[in-house]
């Protein structure tokens, strides 16, 4: 591992938070000729490690392959032309391509999204300083905000002309936006997810979403040769309480069906309990403090749109200051919080849609549940319904990577 | 006003109910030979003149023709090509036959639809009896179901081959089934309609469906001369505490558009409190007692079903009963609940996604405000979602109405 260095004192965008958005903001802005320094409090170790999402939308794809962080992706990423709804003892597949003129989604995990990316940064990159302690972000209404950070028990200031906080739901990049000029949107679930990794081929070339009355399922994974499992659980659950054989139990009552279907059972490798939430900030820009990815908006997993957004907020955003460098005009950039937002809507829409299509809430009544199943059977037979949910499942379609205006790297 | 005629004793098909499912029925049966009564527990006049719904399907509509009531449906009722939808200060057309392969609604009032079905019944149908008080229904198992009802201040029975409960939501005929074979699915909303009629032409010449923070409201019409429109009230709302003044007001705030729009203002003669809830009975047979209508689901109003489901429930029923006669065989007969069924679970979900998407419930969030613009926004601008909305609204197709295998009128 190349030793971090320290950051200089002064750049352009001064990036917080060295996950999939920071990272991949960096390097977008790096091909535009745009100096950049990344912040990030964790060691690269556990930035690699961390279990996140799985599922990419195309336009995703496109991006990471256009800024050379596909070499990898294309290899070992799975390319996912359908998903299936299993409900009511039946199974339905959605067949992606066919309904949306051509998308599909591709099955890559985050963690080795962001591989790639720190791979690109050190390799010739500008700065990514790991743990690097954001502590606060000053003068978002002057023409040089300052980005104030600890680093080896040392703190340190990095003035920029603009501060990007990528740094997820609890950084601290967005208490540079003082309360009364932002506006929290929020919505807790009464159900989480217990995540399980397993040393087993998934038991289904596509991911599965299970309906069930004993609550939702999600059969995924990470490689041909692991999957990636989930039950909604209560809120609080601990782990603990679920055994390897409960956890595959559970799994089989909820994937009944009545075609054929067997799940491979494997070694679990590890377990955690995700909960889950519906938060949106607006705006996403105040001065020359801006926020990206899971410092702007959560949304719960269910809808896979966590990473996507992310990716689309920074390429919309690096296409802005592309412009801004270009044309000296601040229009794009002006109009970007409005123009993410939007679809930040339409992702919170849907990740809703399909958490509570899918879940059994706490004392859910048996009306509720015959709803649930209508919209489901809805999806299985009217081509407008499947449509939609596909056009949703693969992304509406993301702006171009802006084109480098010189060749740094 | 013919004077009612008292019953016969026995018949084919004994229909409680006189409404529109009940006298639809009657006339079908007619039409093939089947023999049946009508027994309504309220008079003639109050039956022809209690407000109901408005908006016909395609389907109803052709029903309605094909059964010889379609002369003064032709003739007054108003062809609607589109509807529109109202939110955060925009106005956006649903265009129903672009979007559907030509399918429209019309606008014509249930009070007419039954006005034409009574004069039809009593120019030349079966026997249709006022004021006669179903008490109960007995022996649904046996092959001789009884209907006991008062007449007059009298008891009598009529004795048929099968019973149908066209007698709505607090019909006694569902009571002919025993508790344990069927179950009932319900959903409450926290809020109710305030309807009125008023002498002034409609403002737009289609249905107006208008989200808003301070509530839902609907302008729509009754004909070219008469508005019907409708507010979102609390539940208890007393209509006294609404004087004309404060309802034209409350209906300009909440129609406020950035184009063009004034509400013309006219005497309102007609004011009512309609609570809404969601309600499915399973099955919809049990032995020779069926029950159709109202008698066997409700739907809050905002999707306009609960007539045209009424009028689905009874095509599909004298179609299977036209069968049996024919041929001998119940398969259609057998088959008709759960037909029927899956038909009302989708205009069910139909009607909770537009009330729950157009109204405000009592301390929603801004979250969950912002995900009804975000779902409005969608409608407004991807074809598959406005296109699950006008199929969805102008109805999934319905049977061909049973061919009459004689001309008994």
């Amino acid at each position: 591992m190349r030793p971090t260095s320290p950051a200089p004192a002064t750049t352009t965008v001064g990036i917080v938070g060295g996950g999939p958005a920071g990272l991949l903001l960096a390097r977008l802005l790096h091909r535009c000729g745009i100096d950049s320094v990344v912040l990030e409090s964790r060691d690269r170790a556990y930035v690699e490690h961390r279990q996140r999402a799985g599922v990419l939308e195309q336009g995703t794809v496109d991006t990471l392959r256009a800024c050379g962080a596909g070499e990898r992706l294309d290899r070992y990423g799975l390319v996912h032309h359908g998903i299936r709804l299993r409900y009511d003892g039946r199974s339905h597949r959605i067949d992606l391509p066919a309904l949306t003129g051509g998308r599909s989604v591709v099955v890559y995990a985050q963690t080795e999204v962001v591989k790639d990316l720190i791979g690109l940064q050190l390799a010739g990159g500008g700065p990514l300083v790991f743990g690097a302690r954001a502590l606060a972000v000053t003068g978002a209404d002057t023409a040089r905000p300052v980005i104030h950070y600890a680093h080896e028990g040392r703190e340190h200031t990095l003035t920029c002309d603009y501060v990007i906080g990528c740094d997820g739901f609890h950084g601290v990049t967005r208490d540079a936006v003082p309360t009364g000029a932002r506006r929290l949107y929020e919505r807790a679930y009464p159900y989480s997810w217990l995540g399980v990794l397993a040393d087993v081929p998934p038991s289904c070339d596509e991911l599965v979403y299970a309906h069930s009355e004993r609550g939702f399922a999600l059969f995924s994974m990470r490689s041909p040769t692991v999957s990636r499992l989930y039950l909604q659980v209560p809120n609080g659950t601990d782990p603990a309480d679920w055994p390897d054989e409960r956890i595959w139990e559970e799994l089989d009552a909820r994937s009944a069906t009545d075609g054929p279907w067997e799940l491979a059972r494997g070694p679990i490798t590890a377990k955690s309990v995700l909960p889950m939430r519906s938060v949106v900030t607006e705006p996403l820009r105040y001065g020359r403090v801006l926020l990206a990815g899971d410092a702007a908006h959560i949304v719960p997993p269910a809808g896979a749109k966590g990473l996507n957004l992310a990716v689309s907020d920074v390429t919309e955003l690096a296409r802005a200051f592309a412009h801004l460098k270009e044309t000296g005009s601040g229009e794009l950039l002006d109009g970007w919080s409005d123009a993410c937002l939007r679809r930040v809507w339409r992702a919170e829409h849907f990740s809703y849609f399909m958490t509570t299509t899918l879940h059994t809430a706490p004392g859910q009544s048996t009306f509720d549940t015959r709803l649930q199943l209508a919209q489901l059977d809805r999806i299985a037979s009217s081509p407008h319904a499947a449509a939609e949910l596909a056009e949703n499942y693969t992304g509406v379609p993301q702006a171009p990577v802006p084109v480098p205006v010189a060749s740094p790297s």
